[in-house]
């Protein structure tokens, strides 16, 4: 079981590796390695009091009881590839990407067996990037989504749960890769294809003055990583692709509805999208 | 031209003209008079000081300078049909109507030829219907549209800024009633189309505790008012279709990028998006 004086192990000091430094560090955590290649990131988290040592090495997580990638989904299976004998005997290895059946299959493909995976994803990703973004206030509202395989123990579940608590996550639920992806896919990723794609179909920058609200909610998730985010699309093309299809066909069902002048038509999908609107209220849940 | 002290008339006590008499009378109009059918919307307003006369007799806006249909477009039409006798010789008429080419052309095509009708958009509606929601607060971050025809006076399109300003809107923008039915189409018609069709294609009532901002800032608007909505959308139904070709092609075109796992030409197009989005940024306009 990992305790306060328990060595953790980031590997990478990105907008949420940072946050989780700072989130650890503050709910008393004393151990925090972070290995990092960029030089300045270290500096400003050692500067912050974020983490107790840090550098490019991966060597420096040898003595780790819990190491977690804070890295894009690629770049995770490759470090692992690369750097996994560094890992002590016995360790809990996670991570926060943002699929989880391929990242599943393919880490627990390659990990030696005497390393532990368990997967896990904190849903409070942001547009920017870098740990000048991290802000661990913004866990306070989000989810923390662990995301088990049979291969798992309830011991590794236990930790990571204790640990997103200590983190001050707002909800904890467990789900199975399958269930994780297909809800990540509706939820989030379909979201930001159609945010960017709304923003690409006209060059409408010249109607900026006249925005408003509604378009300015609807379009703010455009502004968005492009280094991250193709990958986890790719990572998760099967439900997101069906999820795109399903939306594509209820916007024509709704065009030829105003084709029609289906007034009636329209308004019965209106009173169905207030409805279950209504369930997504932040107070009910 | 129209002062505090002259007779203002209102016709439609909803969550928009409630809005207007509230924001009227605390500018200083001094003679505020609605015709509503609703009787205890009457009375609210009378309560509440914004209007000195009420009822639901149309003859109650004989005296007026200035009459503001804050009726639905079908039903403004259906009223000025019926009731157009009643107006004072030389008043003007305006409205708030979300959609202009066609009652700019409808108003015009039946009004007697000693009342002015200029058009206007107040943009700022809500999901709520009803005086009880009516909040001249919101005009305060709000843009008004002026949308003249050939056949307007100036002299009425400085009365209808002054009411603007007066109203305290932030913007006053002047566009023809083409301009305004495309910009509207865009920004908020295909918008609301959109948030139905992403809460309707999928019962994703299950998946609420797991949402997030982005999904929630998405779909607020698709709780949506049904008996308004259906009949803008057939007003203004060339642009509108127009629009959601576009965004479905722009999609589509997304979606095969996913499907050929073409991570370049995404990020292109999210590079794009963030960039575009960054012109529509609240402290840019």
């Amino acid at each position: 079981m990992i305790t306060k004086q328990s060595e953790i192990g980031l590997i990478g000091l990105g907008v949420l590796g940072g946050s989780y430094a700072q989130a650890l560090s503050s709910a008393g955590y004393e151990h925090i390695t972070a290995v990092e290649i960029d030089e300045s990131s270290v500096a400003l988290a050692k500067e912050k009091g974020w983490i107790t040592k840090g550098g490019d090495d991966p060597k420096l997580l040898s003595d780790c009881d819990l190491v977690i990638s804070c890295l894009y989904p690629g770049v995770f299976v490759s470090w692992i590839e690369e750097h996994q004998d560094v890992l002590k005997r016995g360790c809990l290895l996670s991570d926060v990407t943002g699929v989880k059946r391929v990242i599943c299959e393919k880490i627990n493909g390659i990990l030696r067996e005497d390393v532990e995976f368990l997967a896990c994803h904190p849903m409070a990703g942001r547009e920017f990037r870098g740990i000048r973004y991290a802000d661990a206030e913004r866990f306070k509202g989000a989810n923390f989504i662990i995301v088990p395989t049979e291969a798992n123990s309830e011991e590794a579940i236990e930790t990571m749960k204790t640990l997103a608590e200590d983190m001050k996550f707002k909800t904890i639920a467990v789900l199975s890769p399958e269930e994780h992806d297909r809800m990540i896919s509706f939820l989030s990723q379909l979201t930001h294809v159609i945010a960017v794609a709304l923003m690409n179909c006209n060059d409408n920058t010249d109607l900026a003055r006249y925005t408003g609200d509604s378009f300015r909610d609807l379009t703010r998730i455009s502004r968005i990583n492009e280094m991250m985010w193709p990958e986890l699309f790719v990572l998760n093309k099967d439900y997101l692709v069906s999820d795109i299809n399903a939306f594509i066909d209820e916007l024509t069902d709704f065009r030829e509805k105003i084709l029609n002048e289906d007034t009636e038509g329209m308004k019965q999908k209106m009173i169905q999208s207030t409805s279950r609107r209504a369930c997504f209220d932040k107070e009910r849940n």
